[in-house]
């Protein structure tokens, strides 16, 4: 019979190896203190024992088929187990342990790494605690972070990627990925709206890696010099990005100048000026960063106000759209993001809105050509010319890297799974759960919202207000007390496991949380949970005077 | 009964919704040009027709338990199947199609990206036609990468990690991970030799971002005002490295320095009066970087004699051993990095030797402390304070990137299966394959070894001599009909698609063969293989007059 088609109340209880496991004493684990139910032992023929097989039976070794499936049966089960349960909402968020709690070994997971192999039933063992004492992201009550959620489809492709274990190096060893990444940027960047004769890309790890692209084909782009004679060639750069943005690269921060905002927003007047000024002292601007869908407020830079700027001044326009480019695929929304076409790079990260399992992020490039006369060093060692297949399908020069981990295949697959379509009502409703909890907030006279406005992004930024703090009047006193509010809350949250949300201060905002909806399990049920777990947390929290 | 107990032949040649897709006239397939065998269907009955199925219907839908885990159990025994058939010598370790082929949608393998969402069942199909059409890099006579090989315990590490889809920012969100990460690094710092007290380090997506990493930090170390000045606060500031190496970031290219080499190695005499020259010209030496394990012929540098000279001009040294660092895990092999103690950072690749899945790259720091001065960016609203755990370890601000992939599990769950042990005989065995290789290749008239003296790390080169050229005499003319030869081969080879191996030119050396083993499932049988076919394919290739 067939094991995953066991009641999941079971599965989750049941240990590989079954009873065999009870009687090994050197086997410690999690389960040990809750005895493991034995039903299964009757019901299922699959259990097998594995306390006297080690990794050394498993496939290359000969004949070693059979129980390589039968392990990897054991953790698909394992894994599905912990899939399901991540959707229940009777199921908490974390299990939190302080770290020393997890160094010390708890309940027998022991994280040293040993000389000698282990078995495999403690392998499973380790595998199962692993998942216990981590935090499930996918739960619909996981608020906590940009990308949430755990697309099953998603999950899907990453298992075929890591089976398939090749590099985005060549076409010779990633034929299909590689017309994969093709097509999908080529998709991404009509969906940007770029005409058909532009657009180029990649895909990288991670945002950061993504907006370091762009300053990097920016400065070559401008300056193709630097490739051969250097930095010290060149006249003092300035790129200009506005105050919430974590621009990477210590190598640009010096000469990055920070603009201020408004309810997150850049400011165009303040943008023109600043130009102005940096030219008046010498300095050469080259490059402006426009946010669409900022970190914490989830703001949209006003893109054409910004593109006019650059264009009358001659500077590169990067979008980074690594939070809000999800926004583009809703018809409804995407209007946020007008002017994204006349962007010279965008950053999107799909794992963020999308949905996408970590990592998936793009760099679009609007000059076709650039990102390989900017980053291709020749090296005819690494990347042959003479091969028997059309090498510009090799993108390894297009890199900075070398080995290129393929995250292009989820993406893909979901793609196809769900359609534009689907992407599309994915978004519509995170955006229509940050309403719901913005409409709430309203009514609520213990929260109190950071802006009044409805949210444009999935973020929606607000205090709790304790009984104590509601009649204060506004000032350093209340502000000073406040700070201390959300710490606490999260805290407690943390220690009770049903829920999870993230809170920081920012600018003359003392702590506040900030919500994101990206994960498509989460209903408006969740969300009115969350207010009122952050109500009865925070009702009785002790605040100092 | 088990779907993954039947016959490897059945379960390859099934299609997923059995005889069901037979009649579903809109999906196509490369399965569809030899039919299914339909044995499965009259003895297995798990098989579930998907072809009504959509994404909507599973996880995170309401009842989408059972169809989520059918729908991964199939996904499983295809994922399955190709592990087993990747390790199974009778089967092809490619089945190459130009990009051509594959765009124009092969066999019915439609690579388009919908608008509409795709069934399942056809879901199904791609994943089996997106592994049918690219390279088994786990297969035992593939040879062409530094990174080959299929650990199956690697393996199901990878699957744990995209079913827990979290990241490495925070301790918050990622504990049992970032406790890994830190022992893992402990661990790999103390096999390099450096004392208890010593020892930093971050997991990071490959060798070029570990060695960007080891140059930003160099720079940080000697010039701490680049972080708040900037590049043009700084002298003229002067790297230095061996010619074969892809040392990153075009941000530093023009500073670098590129020594020749004898045999692949650094030539500690040149290296040192290099320093002096750029001293005389008023330019500021500060970073050596030292391969242990160069991609092509596998040298190592001198360390020992390198790391003098650095001591005595007070010069950071690096030592790039993403490749040979493997070595050091084994006691007979060891000696060949002696010296890396010395070094102040060290990139180590275990998705190299030790055959780690990729990614998997450790940067790893001397100096405590120094990776999060030289990253941090107190940026509060990621990274609070005041939150109720030990905020140390939260490790967002010692790196440049802000998500990070999980990169640790696979190598700590392998390093639980093997122990150190299993990785030290792995190693070991990678090098046996060599040292047969090059006997056999000294014992043969028609193959020519590049270098005569016996391989420091698992890189043989040679050339493949066919008839017409081997009484020629050396010169310009042998060499040019001699260039053309490798790429032949390699076309032929890649076509029939038994084997792999990479080529390249180097220096004057014109195009030969690089074999490499990294891959414990390659037995002497496979290279022996490897020599006769080589041979079989060159004997009656044309070579232009």
């Amino acid at each position: 019979m067939d094991y995953l088609h066991l009641p999941e109340s079971i599965i989750e209880h049941a240990k590989p190896g079954g009873q065999v496991l009870a009687e090994s004493k050197q086997h410690r684990s999690s389960s040990d203190i809750n005895p493991p139910q034995t039903a299964i032992d009757n019901t299922c023929s699959i259990t097998k024992d594995f306390s006297c097989i080690y990794s050394k039976d498993l496939l290359p070794a000969l004949s070693g088929e059979d129980t390589t499936k039968s392990f990897f049966q054991e953790l698909v089960n394992i894994l599905l187990s912990y899939v399901c349960k991540s959707f229940r909402r009777s199921s908490k968020v974390l299990d939190f342990h302080h770290p020393h709690q997890l160094r010390e070994g708890l309940e027998g997971f022991s994280l040293e790494l040993p000389d000698q192999p282990e078995n495999l039933e403690q392998l499973l063992v380790d595998c199962r605690d692993t998942l216990k004492y981590g935090v499930k992201t996918g739960h619909p009550r996981f608020f906590n972070q940009l990308s949430s959620g755990l697309d099953v489809i998603g999950l899907a492709g990453e298992w075929l990627t890591s089976t398939a274990n090749t590099n985005m190096f060549t076409y010779e060893v990633s034929p299909v990925f590689i017309l994969m990444e093709e097509i999908l940027l080529k998709k991404m960047q009509e969906i940007v709206g770029w005409s058909e004769e532009e657009g180029d890309g990649v895909f990288c790890p991670g945002g950061t890696m993504s907006n370091l692209y762009s300053v990097l084909l920016a400065r070559y782009h401008f300056f193709p010099e630097v490739k051969t004679k250097g930095m010290t060639a060149l006249p003092r750069l300035i790129l200009f990005t506005s105050a919430h943005v974590r621009i990477t690269s210590i190598h640009v921060r010096s000469c990055l100048f920070i603009l201020s905002i408004n309810m997150g927003k850049m400011i165009p007047a303040e943008l023109e000026s600043s130009i102005i000024t940096a030219k008046d002292q010498g300095c050469v601007p080259f490059y402006v960063n426009a946010t669409a869908g900022t970190t914490v407020y989830g703001a949209f830079d006003p893109l054409n106000a910004i593109a006019d700027i650059c264009e009358s001044h001659g500077l590169w326009l990067h979008v980074d759209a690594a939070w809000g480019g999800g926004l583009l695929m809703s018809n409804l929304h995407r209007v946020k993001l007008q002017g994204i076409e006349r962007a010279w790079s965008v950053t999107w990260n799909p794992h963020k809105m999308m949905g996408a399992p970590l990592q998936c992020s793009a760099i679009l490039v609007k000059k076709r050509g650039l990102l390989k006369d900017c980053n291709q060093m020749c090296a005819e060692y690494l990347f042959q010319t003479d091969k028997h297949y059309d090498t510009s399908y090799d993108t390894g020069d297009k890199t900075i890297q070398c080995g290129r981990h393929v995250d292009v295949f989820k993406l893909w697959l979901m793609w196809k799974a769900k359609g534009s379509e689907g992407f599309e009502s994915q978004v519509n409703k995170c955006l229509e759960n940050a309403e719901h909890l913005f409409d709430k907030l309203k009514q609520r006279p213990d929260f109190e919202l950071v802006f009044k406005s409805k949210p444009e992004h999935s973020n929606v930024c607000f205090w709790y207000i304790p009984p104590g703090l509601r009649n204060m009047s506004p000032g350093p006193e209340r502000n000073r007390r406040l700070h201390e509010v959300a710490p606490k809350i999260k805290a407690k949250m943390m220690e009770q496991g049903m829920a999870m949300i993230g809170y920081q201060p920012l600018g003359d905002k003392v702590n506040f949380f900030r919500c994101v909806f990206s994960n498509p399990a989460t209903q408006t049920e969740d969300v009115d949970y969350l207010l009122e777990e952050i109500a009865s947390l925070g009702h009785d929290i002790c605040i100092r005077d």
